[in-house]
């Protein structure tokens, strides 16, 4: 086991996790290059990146929409939202049914920010009804957030239901897409969406970081004296771009770079649609693949996302995840330990630079696996 | 002009900026690999960069002291420091004498955290006998925050006169070395620091994704439950670190192979004394060749870093710094613009992958641009 960490194997091994993922060549050769942050030549990049994220989204300028990208990871965008957005008198609800709603919480726990959580079981959506009947009752309560597809299970979040929800009381509408923007269509007008986040380094098939924010200009505006932090100061960093067309602080230039090579890749794709049939193609063979190696995925596949997927381990004595994991390292195929509280459950990612070839290479190297730990057919 | 800008040259223009900064190929080669961040190999080069990071500071565990990496620029760095360490009824003295110093004041307004601001002019380093005056007065200063080389104007400010009598009136020391760390030695026992701060593209030679913090572990672990962030929660990255090896949310995996690299060459250059060897020799030709062109330097030489350095605009009617700047651009090589408030004025920086032959090179092309533009002696 020890060997292959210090060896380097003649390629990287693939990734089949909520990423960082495998990303092409092509996206990683954009990095050998150092741009300047001040100069007008990487002004032009972001810029496009830009307006390209907007494309992406499906919604403009024009329509009175923006793009905010912030350095850092996915949950600084999202805290970048809350501590920029939310009035000192505000109060957020946060539909949480995975690690990804709960840590909305935390974050509105360390900002102050008053909030409410309305649950739902780690396998079951969030509920519109529910959210409905609070937003009834609780007249204090401004924002309301989300997460589309909660990578804790793969669970697909009704984003549109519950956006027709909030809308109708008037709220502000956030919305974490980290795993799904780029690869699951999102109609923002008819979802009512005024802040949503994601990253550099999920469908887009971009390198890890920063985060981008896509919100309703109006929107962040409105929010001007309640940030609570300069480095996450959402409208101050918009404020930037448009004075100068730079980031305020140091931006990760190269990941800048390779993120605009990977919005060539996913123009070349077919856009969002195009790489939508290569993740379910990607999701489709690897849960028929792995039901007929006896694995149980662990969600209903209504509410099942094709962007990452849980299994409950096999019912057999002789089946160790750390070792099952390890194993699939040393063949080349990194996959995803489970994060869900109640069940014993492992993961694998359909994202990233992956095709329907890889997934069953992976399906080929689960077998081996299985057959060498000495796991029978257990179900 | 535009040509310069849309075909692109047989390398990089060479960036004469303080950061982000020409790296080597080497350094950005390390980047055409994806690492799983959950993964035990790249949790390994996590706690290898990190351990690496105390060895320049020149300080150990043994000691007392930790490393801790923070995805974002320098300036979430520095503001991780603030909104973890300072307690609710705490109160920062910060001496500023350029905008690295004006922006710490900025993030404590933000945070909603009582301060005091020690100023001194652009080209006058911060003042001890000042602070020890301030801090003899007012018992409610809990916290001294300074910027070690101020890259507003490239000052030298006295790190270890500042610590020492911070820590003769008992407080907490947080230095901000985000342009000095890895090529001017700092003795942080002798100079009493708690918290310094710098960044992975700057004298280290990496590429931006993440700043990182060296602390004394006491003196962050007497900070539980003052984060104000989650996100810049800078003991809970800790306590990640020492939880699973790994990063809280998503680190940028290739930045993170970039800087081992760095590492690497540093390590091969001879540590912080070859890289300071280096660096001086760059600013000592490019001070030399500026002066000859008869460009005057704003700092006193007594006061001046070798890190970056302010010179005053020729005075002639001809020289105009945007056409001077494009025209150096159209050559391959980028400087800086000033951000002086009193004086008009540009920057070159001396540090990087940058050679003495390379600012013979620009010197050269300064000269040229001179007479292209048809300004003549001034000086």
């Amino acid at each position: 086991m020890e060997v292959s960490a210090n060896l380097p194997s003649a390629r990287d091994k693939l990734l089949f996790t909520p990423g960082p993922l495998t990303t092409s060549l092509s996206v990683k050769q954009a990095m050998l290059h150092d741009a300047g942050s001040w100069h007008f030549e990487f002004n032009a990049t972001v810029k496009s990146v830009r307006d390209r994220i907007l494309e992406v989204a499906g919604v403009s300028r024009d329509a009175g929409y923006e793009c905010v990208p912030l350095q850092g990871s996915g949950t600084y965008g999202v805290e970048a939202v809350f501590a920029t957005c939310v009035a000192p008198e505000g109060k957020v609800a946060v539909l949480a049914n995975g690690a990804y709603g709960e840590r909305m919480v935390r974050m509105l726990q360390r900002l102050r920010i008053a909030h409410l959580v309305l649950r739902t079981p780690e396998d079951t959506p969030n509920e519109p009804a529910t959210l409905d009947r609070a937003l009834a009752e609780d007249n204090s309560i401004t924002h309301v957030a989300m997460v589309h597809c909660e990578t804790t299970t793969g669970i697909l979040n009704p984003v549109a239901e519950v956006g027709r929800v909030v809308k109708r009381h008037g709220r502000v509408y956030i919305v974490d897409a980290m795993s799904s923007f780029g690869a699951i269509p999102i109609d923002f007008a008819a979802a009512g969406i005024d802040f949503l986040v994601a990253s550099a380094n999920k469908c887009i098939e971009g390198v890890p970081g920063f985060s981008f924010v896509i919100c309703r200009r109006d929107a962040l505006l409105a929010c001007d004296g309640y940030a609570r932090s300069l480095s996450l100061d959402l409208l101050d960093q918009l404020r930037g771009f448009e004075k100068n067309g730079q980031f305020r602080y140091t931006p990760p230039t190269h990941s800048i770079l390779a993120f605009e090579q990977a919005l060539n890749e996913l123009d070349r794709e077919g856009g969002v649609m195009g790489r939508a049939a290569r993740y379910r193609r990607n999701h489709e063979i690897l849960v028929a693949g792995m039901k007929q190696l006896g694995f149980r995925p662990y969600l209903d596949p209504a509410v099942q996302s094709y962007i990452i997927s849980s299994f409950y381990y096999p019912e057999s004595k002789r089946f160790a995840f750390d070792a099952f994991y390890r194993r699939l390292s040393d063949k080349g195929f990194i996959i995803y330990p489970g994060k869900i509280t109640q069940a014993d459950t492992f993961r694998i990612g359909s994202i990233g630079r992956l095709f329907p070839s890889d997934i069953e290479a992976l399906l080929s190297a689960i077998q081996s696996v299985l057959r060498d730990m000495g796991v029978q057919r257990w179900s």
